[in-house]
C-alpha cells in the first residue's frame, strides 16, 4: 500500500544513481502506488526511474500516472521511443493521451507507430467526447461459438496477455456480431468437453458506440457487469467498457453535474490542476450572465421605486422573501437533477413529479407563511405579517414549481438538466419574488396594480 | 437487453398459468431483466414468476429486485421459504434486506437460519452504515500460500460456486492473515506447476473495515481493481468489497452529496419511491433553519432602518449585490466540497486553495464590480454606482473566502463539507451582504457608522 516513506527513499537512489535498487522498486509495488509515489518527481527524474523497468512495467505504471502528468512527460521522450511507448498502451489509456497532447506532435509520431495500432487510434479518436466510443477499448477477448470449453480456454490463453479483461469472452460470428458471451468463471466450472453455446448467455446486454457514457454507466451500474460490450449500429462487437472506466465515469459526471450546478462551467482538469486564469474564466463566464439578470430585478425594483417610498418596511423583508424562492427552487431542481442523471425518471414518470412538486410546494410554503407571519409580527402590525405570510406561501409554490419543471423542460429539449444551476434559479426567483412581493403589498394596501 | 414487450406477454402467461413459460423466462433472460419487468406486477404474480424457476436463480433474480420492494416482497412469503432465500443469498444483499425489514419479523426468521449464515448475518449487521464492513461480501475466494498453480485451480473449482467473485484469489495463513494475491488472469496465464507464491502481488492494497465507503471508492477508482480486500485492525481478512458495490455507493454519495448541497436531508430512497411526508420533512428541516438565517438578516436591516429611509436608491441593488455574495460563494463551495469528495485536497493543499480562492475573489470582485459599476450609471448619479461597485468587490472577494473555507473547517471538525448546503451560504452571504452594502453606503455618504 502507498507509503510516504518511498519517497525519500526513492530520491536517495537518484541521487546514487543506484539503477538494480530503482529496478526493485518498479517491480516490487503496485504499479498504482509507483505512480503515485513518481508523480512528486521531476519528468527528468521519473524518466530515469522508469526505464529502469521492462516495456510493459514501464507502460502498467505510465497508465496509473495523472493524465496531465502523462501530456508533460512525453514531451521529454524522443519519439522512437515514445510510439513503442504508445504501441504497447490500452487502447483507451493511449486515446486518452493522444488527444490531449498537441496535435502537431501526435501527427509526428503516427508514421512511427505500426500500422494495426495506427488505425485502432485514428479509430477511438473518431468518436465524439462522452460517447461509449471515446471511453471504450478495443482489446476484449472473443471466440466463436462452436468450441468447446476446453478449446475456449486454450484460445483464451494466447489472447489474455493482451486483453483488458478476460474475465467475459464475447461469442462472435465471422462479420464479429455478436451472439453472446460466456464468463470465465462458467469456462472454469464447465466440463472440458461441454460446448461453450450451451453455457453460454444469449441474452447480451450491450450499448451502441454513439450513445452516452452516462447511460453505460447507469446499465452497468444496473447489471453489475465487469464490463459492458459495445456494438456499431450493425450489431457488431467493436469494444468494451470495463467496470474502472465506469467508475471514472461516474465520478466525471458527478463532478461536472455539482459543477454546473453550483454555477461553474465543467473543469477538463481536477480542481487543484486548472490554471487560475481558466478558473476564473470558467466562473466569470456565469457570474457575469447571473449578474445581468440581477440588473433585470433591479430593473423591477427601480419600477417600483414609489411603493418603496410609500411602503419602506417592505424592504427588511426582501431578502428573505427572494431567499425562500430561491431555496426551494434549488431544493427541487436538485431533485430532480439528481434523479434524471441517475436514470430513474421517465416521461410518465415527469408529470407524477410535477403535480408532487407542486404538492409539496404547497405544504411548504403554507408552513413556511405561518412561521413567517409569526416572526414578522416581532417586527410590525398585523398587515405587514400578512403581506410577508401570503408573498412567501406564493414564492415558495411557484419556486418548488421552477425547479422542478426547468430541468425538465431542458432535458426534454435535449440539453443537460444540470445548467438549470443553482444561482440561475435563484436570480430567476429574485425577479419573480420581486414582482409578487410588491403585487400582494399593493393589493393589501387596496391599491390595485 | 431489456424488451418492453415482455411484460405483455408475462402477463398472458400468468392469466393462463402457463407454468413452464414462465420457467423459460426465468431462465433465457439476464436475472436484471427479469427483476426489471417483474416490477411491474404485483407482489403475489411476482411469487407466482419467481417459483417456477430453481432455488438458486430465484435469489439471482430477487437480487437484482429493488431494495424497497425486497422488503415489500418478503412479507407475502412464508419462513420456511423466507429462511431458505437468505440463506442462499449474498451475503452483502441478505444484510441489506434484514437491515431494512421489521426488526421483529427479522428475529422471528433467525432461528430458522442456518447457524452459519447466521452468525455472517449478526457480523455484518454489526458494522455501522457507510462503513468498508457495511457494504462488503464475505464470499471471497482465498487459499494457502504452499500451493501450485494447478492446486489452485482446482481449489478455486470448489469454492467458485458460491464465491461472489472468482477473479482474484485471497493468500492467507492459518490466522486468515492478507498475505498478497493473485488473479485468476494470472493462474491462467502461469503454468500449472508454478508455485503460487511466484506469481502472487504481495503490495496488497487494502482497506480497514470500519473506514469509510467513501475511502474505498476513491481507492477502487484509484487502483483500478474489481474487488478490495477488508481487514480488521490485526490485518486479518474479513471481506471484499467488489466493483458492482462501489458503483452503487459513488452513485449513492454523489446522490447525497448532491442533496446536502441543494439543501434537501439525503433521502434513503429513491426521489420517485421517497413518500411525500418524508420528502416533505426532508426539504422542510432545511427551510426553517434558513428562513431563522432570513429573519436575522431582516433584524440587521430593520437596525438599518434610518438609513434606508435617507437613501432608498439602495434597495434597487440589494437583490443584486446579495446575489453576489451568494453566487461565488457557492461556486467556491462547490468547487471545494467536490474536490474533498473526490479525496483530491489534502491538509498541505487547503492553505494553497484558500490563498487561490482569495485571489479569485479579488479578480473576479474587481471584474464584476466594474460590470456594475457601468450598469448601476444607467440608474443614477455616480457616487450611487461607486457605492454598488465597492460592495460587489467586497462581497464577491468575501464570498469566495467563506464559500472555501467553510467546507474545510467542516472537514477539520469531521463533519461532511456538503452539509454547508448553497442555501445555507447564500443566506450567510445575505446578512454579511447587508452589513458590507449599508457600512459602505454610510462611509461614502461621510458619516462614519
Amino acid at each position: 500500500m502507498f507509503d510516504p516513506l518511498l519517497l525519500p527513499e526513492l530520491r536517495e537512489m537518484l541521487l546514487e544513481n543506484d539503477e538494480p535498487a530503482m529496478r526493485e522498486f518498479c517491480d516490487v509495488f503496485h504499479a498504482g502506488v509507483i505512480a503515485e509515489t513518481l508523480e512528486a518527481l521531476t519528468n527528468d527524474e521519473i524518466w530515469r526511474v522508469l526505464l529502469q523497468a521492462g516495456l510493459s512495467r514501464q507502460v502498467e505504471i505510465f497508465e496509473y500516472i495523472s493524465l496531465q502528468r502523462q501530456t508533460e512527460l512525453v514531451t521529454c521522450l524522443d519519439k522512437p521511443h515514445l510510439s513503442t511507448l504508445l504501441e504497447v498502451m490500452a487502447p483507451d489509456d493511449r486515446a486518452d493521451l493522444l488527444q490531449n497532447m498537441v496535435p502537431e506532435h501526435v501527427e509526428s509520431l503516427m508514421p512511427l507507430i505500426a500500422q494495426a495500432q495506427r488505425s485502432d487510434i485514428r479509430k477511438l479518436l473518431s468518436y465524439p467526447d462522452h460517447s461509449a466510443g471515446s471511453i471504450m477499448t478495443t482489446e476484449y477477448a472473443s471466440l466463436r461459438e462452436g468450441l468447446s470449453v476446453a478449446e475456449a480456454l486454450a484460445q483464451l490463453r494466447t489472447q489474455a496477455p493482451n486483453r483488458e479483461t478476460i474475465y467475459y469472452l464475447y461469442v462472435l460470428d465471422e462479420a464479429r456480431h455478436l451472439h453472446g458471451f460466456v464468463s470465465l468463471r462458467k469456462l472454469i466450472l464447465a466440463r472440458p468437453e461441454t460446448p461453450v453455446a450451451d453455457i453460454m448467455d444469449r441474452d447480451v446486454i450491450s450499448v451502441r458506440v454513439d450513445e452516452d457514457q452516462e447511460l453505460v454507466a447507469n446499465r452497468m451500474a444496473k447489471y453489475d457487469f465487469i464490463a459492458m460490450p459495445v456494438v456499431d449500429d450493425q450489431g457488431r462487437l467493436v469494444g468494451i467498457v470495463t467496470h474502472d472506466d465506469v467508475i471514472d465515469v461516474l465520478r466525471e459526471e458527478a463532478t461536472e453535474d455539482a459543477h454546473r450546478f453550483g454555477g461553474v462551467l465543467p473543469l477538463e482538469d481536477s480542481y487543484l490542476s486548472t490554471p487560475f486564469v481558466e478558473l476564473a474564466w470558467k466562473r466569470g463566464v456565469w457570474l457575469v450572465l447571473l449578474m445581468v439578470a440581477g440588473f433585470g430585478t433591479a430593473g423591477v425594483l427601480n419600477y417600483y421605486d414609489g411603493v418603496t417610498a410609500n411602503l419602506e418596511w417592505l424592504v427588511k423583508f426582501l431578502p428573505l422573501v427572494l431567499a425562500s424562492g430561491g431555496n426551494t427552487g434549488s431544493q427541487s431542481a436538485t431533485l430532480v437533477i439528481r434523479a434524471l442523471a441517475l436514470g430513474e425518471l421517465n416521461r410518465k414518470a415527469q408529470f407524477h413529479i410535477l403535480r408532487r412538486e407542486a404538492a409539496t410546494g404547497f405544504v411548504l410554503g403554507g408552513s413556511l407563511a405561518v412561521l413567517a407571519f409569526v416572526f414578522a409580527m416581532m417586527y410590525g402590525p398585523v398587515m405587514d405579517a400578512v403581506i410577508v405570510a401570503v408573498t412567501i406561501a406564493l414564492v415558495v409554490t411557484l419556486g418548488t414549481i421552477n425547479g422542478s419543471l426547468l430541468p425538465m423542460i431542458l432535458r426534454s429539449l435535449g440539453m443537460d438538466p444540470a445548467i438549470m444551476s443553482n444561482p440561475l434559479i435563484a436570480s430567476l426567483s429574485d425577479m419573480l419574488g420581486v414582482l409578487i412581493y410588491y403585487n400582494v403589498a399593493l393589493l393589501a394596501v387596496g391599491r390595485l396594480f
